[in-house]
């Protein structure tokens, strides 16, 4: 595999040049002193070298050998646990902690980049801290100062991880149907008994203790989800002073055996009467999961592209080393036997197609950073709110749209290598299954698509489209002089007048239809992703052509927004006309027709 | 993994209800006497056993435990080499072969049904035998009647098995810069010397003699394509009669670790002054290895067909078991806590997309394997000629969207499970990992498009694509008293008509342009694939309701048909978009730029 490099140049050109974060840096109380564009730089260039020499260099020998079970202990390869030790020294465990606990603290926009940058270096590796940093927040936001105190400072020093417990046997997408128990006991804790599935990093031997976060249902819950709570169940108990005291009451009794994310422990956990403490108020243990939930699913996301930027690079570098065939005449390298395949149209679709959707989706991550920056910090409230709609509206897209196209462009980067890319030696296989997960865990792809078109757009009667719509069309409405843009801009135009008629036809068609919007709503979310896409793709065009005389490797990005309207933007028209079918025939078959 | 149970029923509608084959073997010499309904039902219910009964119940546990080497022998998994005898011994290795020579002498329509139920039961077993009949059709069309009653016997018995070598580490798609080389000897043999890597079985330990055909280069070889040669190199001696005698000068160097048919050798094979001889005219080797190419490459896209029909069947019977959020309120299970998650538009849409790409599918590969019957035993001289060209055309298209498509499915099949699709224990992981390998190997897709818009469409000046277009008009123009269809009707010959269109358009082009073929060959091909699947999918829905009376399950076929009009076919609003795009979009970006 070629050597990761961070694409740093881009990341700055998205977060400065085009979204010009650091302005929104310096309206903020928490983030005007400690954040500015140098410090920023600083840490994302100290957070490139992390991955680029640290991380990156293990993940391919670290999914050969893979995380290993027995008598309920997990070993992970060779290295991870030293590479660990020296992240958690780093503060990268910390990286989006609250201070007050040891946290780095930083906003969504930057730790999205140093997300980003971890993934393209190794995404099994990258769970176990990105895991932690969910229930750093999870914890933060809904723990009681006693909890938030004992446990919050060794999680965000990465001395403890965190993980996740929702899932069980018979219930992964519908939580309201979990068995697991949790019984008050005599002092302020709970006795915590079930079995949870598909936990990562329930259990592994980077760490002495992991801070577990479970769904359980207490003795008089309620049926469905609004009887869910949350508890705090470490592996180890400790005393008052942090001092590991006695092992509690759970264990891993197995492992799953996965198409990819080898060196990813992903467990079965056994709560057997497990001392735990709960986490916010009874039964209300799903929205407290979900507040934080945006935050993680942007992170998913991040996985999608992560590893198709690490696949492009593979792909762009063999391909300029790869001679085979002949290119058109007036290029042909008449002194070798072959061109590079850099030269063949079928090649340039498919590291274009990557290159477009990469640069486009680094844009897109780092804008819902920026949004869900807004939504915590901003001081004016009307720019809160509408921080607030973007997020809800863009965090099912990025989740699902990012890991879609991520796992499209893993598949092209493996294509470019031809019979290479299918032999494990050059990684790009390794790329395309570790990117499948991110498509299922954290509310599949379909449960997202439901919950944009479900709950945001009909849930809210189209108005949390608005912010969204409202913002794009400012745009077409300033860049009118660029006359350059114009085809362009009539596109972009065109595709969000597709957008909004097809939301208000589905909006108009659920009323009477129960079956509509889970029948069109991936391809609602597709849709929404390419729009978006172009919007921040003529949106960066413009700035590059703006600031090219000054940086000249700008007009490439110019190209590369050309390139993604004359060939992306169009696959919009076959999921315009296949959400306009709605759910008719869907429906045509009973079961037995199957 | 749910039970295989092979789709008989719908082969049996297609070859006969459909396509009619039996009128065809009535008409030739060669297939009257020995083939009519009855016999071709009852060795598709032999082969059904097989598939059912004796290769898919090995092939998870194969795929665990992969192929080993070790000093240049290959191990195949426990139990290979018992079915691979079983499969010999009732003649399925040589299923294809002449009958002259000991074969069963299956047309391709029939052959078609068998290896799509081989590849659902386990596409790397099915390599072992379907690489030997690729080796026995080209011995058979291009030997030497010595060579052939020497090798083809033993071959078509499964005794011994065969092997293609042709690509070289720095030679895959551009076959005309390999350096093997091929040296004459005193007798009528040649020394053969040079490395061949992705070698397909060209070593392993189920018989105890393996013919290699290797592509090698004569001393006085003109450069390029036209000066490669074909020669037949046994793995072991044999004397007259046929007994082995001593090993040849070759071996296994290595065996390629990959994301995939893992229980399938891919090796690295060195020849080193190994004895071989000629099969065919000296620099003709690249043309004889292309007559057979059309069987084979159907038999790839077949693989895509077969794992996505595997696919279906398990996440059919999941979704159906698993129970799993509520669905719409007249048909909610309310003695249940959930419903089964068939009640789902997403997880229909998922289930729907890949039962109509099947179904399609299925009609598309015995379509074509028709047209290759009666290019090959056809008596009356146009029918022969007709089908010579639908062969030539659809050839690269069954290559290609097949094996898309049948990726495509899989990936479905396997996000229908949700986190248990990952997992290895399902087996549905497995079936996307042996499914991505068809889209690289015997061409990879990009070649197969290039050849289909480039060689076969701008290379006859769009002559070729006559046939196929003329049948669809046709076609549509019979139908016109089905009123129940008109929509469809009108969508066909639309999609057509965008077909015929842009092929027009592309070859005006391409006088001009040399980058214009390849910048929109792949988006081409799907384009014709599309069309393709929709005038079969109308074809089959009119056959289908001429029969329901008698047969009511044909009832579903409808409902089917009318799913891919509505959801699938719109496809190619896009594809239509993005060829007429051209290449000017591909080719701004210097080498530089990527």
């Amino acid at each position: 595999m070629a050597d990761y490099r961070a694409p740093r140049d881009d990341m700055d050109f998205v977060l400065h040049d085009v979204f010009n974060v650091a302005a929104d840096w310096q309206q903020t109380e928490e983030l005007a002193e400690m954040m500015d564009v140098e410090t920023a730089s600083a840490i994302l260039d100290e957070a490139a070298k992390v991955a680029e020499n640290l991380i990156a260099p293990l993940s391919r020998e670290a999914d050969e050998q893979g995380v290993s079970f027995a008598d309920g202990v997990v070993t992970t390869p060779d290295g991870y646990k030293e590479n660990f030790r020296q992240l958690a020294e780093g503060g990268w465990v910390g990286v989006t902690a609250n201070p007050d606990f040891g946290g780095m603290g930083l906003p969504k926009s930057l730790s999205a980049q140093y997300e980003e940058m971890l993934c393209s270096a190794d995404i099994a590796f990258s769970l176990y801290s990105g895991l932690t940093s969910g229930a750093i927040m999870a914890l933060d936001l809904h723990g009681s100062d006693e909890l938030k105190s004992h446990y919050l400072p060794k999680m965000a020093s990465g001395e403890w991880t965190g993980s996740m417990c929702l899932t069980e046997p018979h219930a992964g997408t519908d939580l309201g149907i979990i068995k697991t128990k949790a019984t008050p006991n005599h002092d302020d804790s709970y006795s915590i008994t079930g079995t949870k599935i598909f936990i990562t990093g329930g259990e592994h031997d980077l760490v002495d203790n992991i801070v577990h976060l479970v769904l359980a249902k207490l003795p008089d819950a309620p049926a469905g989800t609004k009887g869910i709570s949350l508890f705090l169940v470490p592996k180890v108990l400790s005393d008052s002073n942090g001092n590991l005291t006695e092992p509690n009451s759970l264990s891993c009794g197995s492992i799953e055996h996965k198409m990819g994310i080898h060196a990813s422990a992903t467990c079965v956990m056994n709560f057997d009467g497990a001392k735990g403490w709960l986490v916010g108020e009874p039964h209300r243990g799903l929205p407290a999961m979900f507040t934080m939930m945006n935050y993680e699913r942007l992170g998913v996301g991040i996985q999608g592209l992560g590893a198709a930027e690490r696949s492009y690079q593979n792909a762009l570098e063999y391909a300029k080393d790869r001679t085979q065939g002949r290119g058109a005449k007036a290029t042909r390298n008449e002194s070798a036997e072959a061109d590079s395949i850099l030269v063949h149209g079928d090649v340039r679709r498919m590291l274009l197609t990557m290159k477009a959707m990469n640069e486009g989706g680094r844009a897109f991550s780092t804008w819902v950073g920026q949004q869900l920056d807004r939504a915590k910090y901003a001081s004016d409230a009307q720019q809160q709110q509408r921080a607030d709609a973007m997020v809800a509206l863009l965090t099912p897209v990025a989740k699902a749209f990012l890991t879609d196209t991520g796992l499209e462009s893993t598949i092209h980067g493996q294509q470019v290598f031809g019979g290479h890319g299918y032999v494990r030696e050059w990684g790009q296989e390794q790329l395309v299954r570790d990117t499948r997960i991110a498509q299922i865990y954290e509310g599949t792809n379909g449960i997202q698509a439901l919950d944009l078109l479900g709950r945001k757009v009909c849930g809210s009667g189209g108005k949390l489209l608005q912010p969204f719509t409202a913002e794009i069309e400012d745009f077409i409405e300033q860049i009118a002089p660029h006359k350059e843009w114009t085809k362009q801009r009539a596109q972009l135009k065109q595709a969000l007048e597709s957008l909004n008629g097809v939301s208000a036809e589905v909006l108009d068609k659920a009323a009477a239809d129960e079956n509509i919007i889970n029948s069109v709503a991936v391809e609602y979310l597709h849709l929404l992703g390419y729009v978006a896409y172009a919007y921040l793709w003529l949106r960066m065009a413009v700035v590059a052509e703006e600031k090219q005389a000054e940086r000249p490797y700008l007009a490439t990005k110019i190209k590369t927004a050309k390139f993604y309207y004359a060939r992306i933007l169009p696959r919009i028209h076959s999921l315009v006309a296949s959400i306009k079918d709605g759910s008719e025939s869907l429906y045509l078959h009973d079961q037995d027709d199957f």
